[in-house]
């Protein structure tokens, strides 16, 4: 789930964020000591907060953790997984907890329903949230946050239809845009993604028990067995007596995100067939083969440039090296501490390794351009260290559109690809030379002999401003008014 | 708010609770800040948690904070009071935080409306109000809490009445049992009594300031006029033209809370024109008319049996002395540190005063008793302390009965006077002799004539077991069952 | 222990304020635990922070808490208590953790001296402590407080003589002011008094373990047995064999401080024989005959006032009411919110119970007046809630001189007494008349035939100006020379 | 600083831990604030704790600043920053703060001089600090945490030298063992290595400010221009004036720590003229010509093995491969959360990176081999991935010696080269093959012929055992015996 982009400039955000990743597990002892270990491996796809709904059948109770932080500095004390007993459970952990909203936007979602409690963790945006907000609170719904994945929720509530299975059904096919959801009823697992698979979703089993994830490292870290990929528009319910699938949706061709290749996913995941590590990878030799240079060596923008950057350096035959490291203990909320230190041109995150740089040709490698002031600073700092040339491949093709669908990303206005062209792009961040993957490189890297203009294989959005769903809520102005509480605490 | 008295017997807990203060104010700058003087003063009548709900209405939003702890420990710190801006504000202050609820049961409460944001703060018990809950769950609501004040925001959000005064009517309409509310829209501030006018409400002044609050000792705290009390059944509405009050109840003869009185309210608070402490200090007078005794002095149990003390000592002309001392710095959260010295028969709160008890003929005079738990150790420790003799006085008459109107209180089966005889209570606090004022001589107290039997003039269901409403949610077993979810943590 | 008294004035302390609480016992299962209650009975001689020293014999190891905050907040967590195991512990509370100095000078104090672990309690104050400091660091001692008891534990370590105890006594002979000690080593307890017994100390018996105390009113807690008052200039060491006294200064009569009577302890305490509650409504009576005034009631400025108005109004014959309600949640840290509202008069510790004092003339009774503005606002709140006159009866001398004996003073200057006569405070305050109890007065509630003008029978410097001690540190401009570090977190 | 090696297996830990990281800067405003983030970029020398002590010459006051937890998570906030003021300040990052000890061993260090305040930050080990404390503790001194950093403390303060300088030099030549130190008094900024030079310590400059760190890359991080190495045996003294050296020890050769090399420090500091990184790629390459292998790929074990693997891989001319993929949310606080789930083998740092390794003859690369059990876990994980041969080569020769200089190692008993051929630890981690760089293959990857065996170039201890200095108080069991107080909290 997640909130429309922000129309205020976010200078500090130079990167496209995935919000959040899901997780859940059917019938196992300590769920959600297992969710917590899916979580952690999910981690990158949200680091602000994660919560965790079990179900402990004896008792026929809920529970439901909340936490601001890390899930290896939050779940994994033993209070807390205490209080979470059951052998089911789903979790949720997202990228941004924005202003003062603290936990109210945190996931799972709960709420009470007529046929008892529900549960429910949301990858991606649902894009006439909004306006189904206005028509459920006109029948006299009460939202508690500004969630889309509340929505759903009331959809589920107000819904006539009397199996729990169908409300839920019902209310899902009320929905536009992308989600990837896993719900937990008293009796039930679900699992569903929209009908054109925008954000992914995989089954996996561990000594029999259900387990559904955004990507198969939350499976390798407790050693579960992948089963498959939730298909674009499937609805997989999980229960006592097995797992069985609906269709509720036409049947049509999915528009898997391909941006997950580039960016979003661990490399050590699998989606859809492909090895994340090995896409990258092809994308850099791509790159190579379309816009070689001549040059000392390959470097990575650590650590997302890394695998493009090897594959670059494999088809090129240049030396790979690490010409820039990269200091991991860099949080989210290092503050640049003062503002008369502001101007030392402070190197947090990223330090040029002065002595393997000097005098070389560099070809720097990174994943993606988003403002393009993440890469003027790294040029900067590699010029400073004394390199001869700087060249710059990026492995994906320019960004030039916002998505809806789950990403936090800036204005299409603010996007450097949206206003500049490569040429201009190439004197802003001051480089020798600039190059992007194309479009059906990129395409190529991933199995695919290029991209099908009329019927497109993936949904490449940011890249083509082709949006694959109408976008309900942003084109109907008469839902975007706010809400009359800016600020909770407690 | 509260919910339907435990089962389970709560060997901690040997008083009544009231369990919530109210207080609002509109039309003041920083008004968060006045509403945290006013929760102040009503700290007595709930110290576990507090929140505040601010409008600012040149940006048109609301804020809310809430907290686990004092006032004085929470809402007084600037960054909390920087968070509620505005000149409208209301709060609420209340006793406990049962179970692992956390603060999802702090009030006020807030609800995103079709017509705008509403906020409500509660002090009362609705007594159909999981009934109400059972219908509005079937036509699709969502309750994210247990509490009676929840059912009251759905029940506004689902009123087919058109302006938002005439929902608020609508909803509470429907409402059984005690409320004191005072609520907060984008343009007005609500307070209503429910028809009987169990709990109270005062209406007080501030430069022009309108304030509504629980008791008149939470406007002596910031120097507002007292104006007078909110009527029994009164709607009252409060918006930048000015004061207007509906009465949308048929009319009925009142029936106040008698225990305000007698417990929970403040020695210095007026209510409906009596003074609290002259009528604790009366019904001291009508015990000593009533069960005189000799002895050497009057010893109150400190603090709530001190004014009552002090009318029997004056009353029957015998010396009023402080023979048992009060640790005042006791909160409710001193746990006894292990279980080796729990039969040290520590005293935590109470110790004899041995020097001038020792040898004297000793009067105790306290203002109830619930459990007889406390009563005897008091007793115990008065004896060990080398009383002559100890004679028990108690400022009310026995409490037989559960409160099902917003006070916390033992099931009937665990309160001594609904087992035992005066006689057998006098045998099990080991007390030389016991008495209770009469029913009478508490109406007395009160200014009343005596109680009138076929129409009485308070609620005095806790002595007499005769409640003035129905008890649809108590009489209705269908409403009963649990919420699914018994555990919440952020 | 303290601090030479701040010299800015600090408008919020309008009151004495003793400075520490000891308490330790030696032969007990969880000592710890026992401590903690026996710190909690004491915690009206300082609330700002504790800490423990325990000590297990079989381990031979020392552990120590400290934290800032009520012993019950803190003390009573499983937690807490587990990490303190042994059945010897020694605690202290202390009044307060000035500026920035955090737990620095929260005792007890801990050393490893070449012949095992030590730590140490104080209450009092060393009037040569900065003095000694200044010669131990030129001997190389490195100090890592600016609490006058570390002075004492490096006197212990640089002392040449051989056994522990004789190192303790030939430290304790270098000092002095007004120091009442225990300390645990690992062989021992040690208790001991300055050799005019300024602060007091108890020693009790709980099932044959020895219990040292400030006050009596910590055994009574735990239900010890008194044993008897250590005596001025006394050190008792106890260990496995029992309890032996050593008197290592030529004799003298003692001084106790007669402070503790008219204020600091606690009513149900009992010091050198005489129980503080008796005394103070003795001082009542006192006034009583001393400054008679024609009036409808007595009203005592609750609680330190209570005592003595019951006497008061006892031997004048008049009734005793509570004119004065307070709010026993003020906690020392409520900050008056916002600037923009302190103007309201806001009463946040005391409010008139108007219809008690409506037209009345009412005679206050205080326990003494220090700057006079805590004075001022009372008498205005009674006049404005219509008293007819207001009389003003002080349960002590005028306070005259600051204290260097361990209670945080005013500087002499800031003293209204030390400024204006008696008819200028009656001015200052406002009131219809006021007098103090007479100097004789005070000594015969305390059963003297009034003060011994060649050889006073106790400390009354506050009163007369008459130190018992030398006052080295203050008159040694050579020492006062400020510490380098004055902020120190973690 | 650190402590004798803990005597007890901790099977957690299978690492060597280089223990502090050291920074100060003399001269530039918001001093506290360039330390934080010299501290920042030092973060991997110890991530538990760190410390911060600023001297503001205007007011001539020392603040202090202690935290447990990373400095990004600590010090950048703005409160603790303002309670640093000044233009002087040093820092500590260290890696432990063992068992209960909290805050009492996070240095700086701060004592207050009978010459004025001085704080001491310290990288290494004193090996005779025990000794040390024992002398100073019979001639009076107290000490109050384990830290041989203290004992330095004492030595100055006992020093009878009248100059600080003085002072300090006297002290210093009384240690035996590894420091590198910088401290802070009132006029002046000291640096100091031991005459061996074993810890890193730099000199660096930044608008005229000096700046003392324990690598080049903490003045990277704020543009600050690295000066020089300071030397072994050297004393640098800065103050207004400038800076001045002294030589207190009699000529000797440097023994810099070759580990330092080959894992502590960052890969891109420099240290004595090398670039850490390019040295890490000299030593694959020596490990290539020394131990080929026919093989597919060389795959890091991430982080610290992959300048190795680069090296290896392009003296190899095989490819370079990410096969292992490392989780980088990791921290040292996870705990696996119930036993239930320890034996699912999870994955909670490093996963395989299936498809990229299945089939493969894979070459392993990493830093060191410690106690051999994340080898073990990592060799079964690449195994069970499919790959068809594993070979592990190691960038350092077997490590067989504890170290006594700062680096937190495990007994030399569970060092597994210290019980095992390399053929039986080929077993052991069950690989294919297993070869470790030789001792002078690792002299001829920092550019020196090989190992000097008469007078070796660096301290390679824990590869020879050949300790550079006595081993004092390892061997004085005299001085062994434990301190008496066991936990401290607060």
């Amino acid at each position: 789930m997640t909130k429309i982009p922000s129309t205020e400039p976010d200078n500090e955000a130079d990167a496209f964020r995935d919000e959040c990743g899901v997780f859940g597990i059917f019938g196992k002892v300590d769920a959600a000591a297992v969710v917590t270990l899916g979580l952690h491996a999910l981690q990158h796809r949200g680091q602000e907060a994660a919560g965790i709904v079990s179900y402990e059948t004896d008792s026929g109770q809920f529970s439901i953790e909340r936490h601001v932080g890390l899930i290896g500095d939050t779940f994994t004390k033993q209070a807390v997984l205490d209080r979470l007993p059951g052998s089911r459970a789903i979790g949720h952990t997202r990228y941004s907890t924005t202003g003062g909203e603290g936990l109210r936007n945190v996931q799972p979602f709960f709420a009470e329903l007529a046929v008892g409690g529900f549960a429910i963790s949301h990858n991606g945006n649902i894009t006439n949230a909004l306006t189904k907000q206005r028509e459920l609170q006109k029948r006299g719904a009460i939202f508690s946050s500004t969630s889309d994945t509340e929505t759903l929720l009331h959809l589920i509530a107000m819904s006539t239809h009397d199996s729990f299975t169908e409300k839920f059904i019902d209310a899902i096919k009320q929905l536009e845009g992308a989600f990837s959801l896993v719900g937990l009823s008293g009796k039930k697992m679900v699992g569903a993604r929209d009908r054109l698979g925008i954000r992914p979703l995989v089954l996996g089993d561990l000594d029999g028990a259900y387990i559904l994830a955004s990507e198969t490292c939350a499976l390798d870290i407790i050693g579960a067995r992948y089963v498959r990929d939730i298909a674009a528009g499937e609805v997989i319910v999980i229960s006592e007596e097995g797992a069985e699938s609906h269709f509720p949706y036409a049947k049509t061709n999915s528009r898997f995100c391909i941006f997950e290749y580039v960016y979003f996913a661990r490399p050590d995941s699998n989606i859809e067939g492909l090895n994340v590590y090995e896409v990258r990878k092809r994308i850099g030799q791509e790159l190579a083969k379309e816009s070689p240079v001549e040059a000392d060596m390959v470097v990575p923008v650590p650590d997302s440039g890394t695998p493009a950057a090897i594959g670059f350096s494999q088809q090129a035959g240049l030396p790979f090296d690490l010409g820039i490291i990269r200091n991991h203990y860099v949080g989210r909320t290092f503050i640049q501490p003062t503002a008369s230190i502001r101007n030392m041109g402070v190197k947090l995150k990223h330090n040029a390794n002065r002595d393997a740089i000097k005098g070389k040709r560099v070809i720097l490698v990174d994943d993606s351009i988003v403002r393009g002031t993440t890469s003027q600073k790294i040029v900067q700092m590699v010029r400073d260290a004394g390199a001869a040339e700087v060249h710059m491949r990026i492995a994906s093709p320019p960004t030039r559109a916002s998505c809806f669908y789950g990403v936090d990303t800036p204005e299409t206005s603010n996007l450097l690809a949206s206003r500049l062209s490569i040429e201009e792009m190439k004197d802003f961040i001051k480089v020798d030379s600039l190059a992007f993957v194309s479009i059906d490189g990129l395409y190529r890297a991933v199995n695919e002999p290029g991209r099908n203009g009329s019927c497109p294989q993936f949904c490449d959005a940011c890249f083509t401003g082709e949006y694959p769903t109408t976008l309900r809520d942003r084109d109907n102005t008469d839902v975007t008014r706010k809400l009359s509480l800016i600020s909770k605490h407690g």
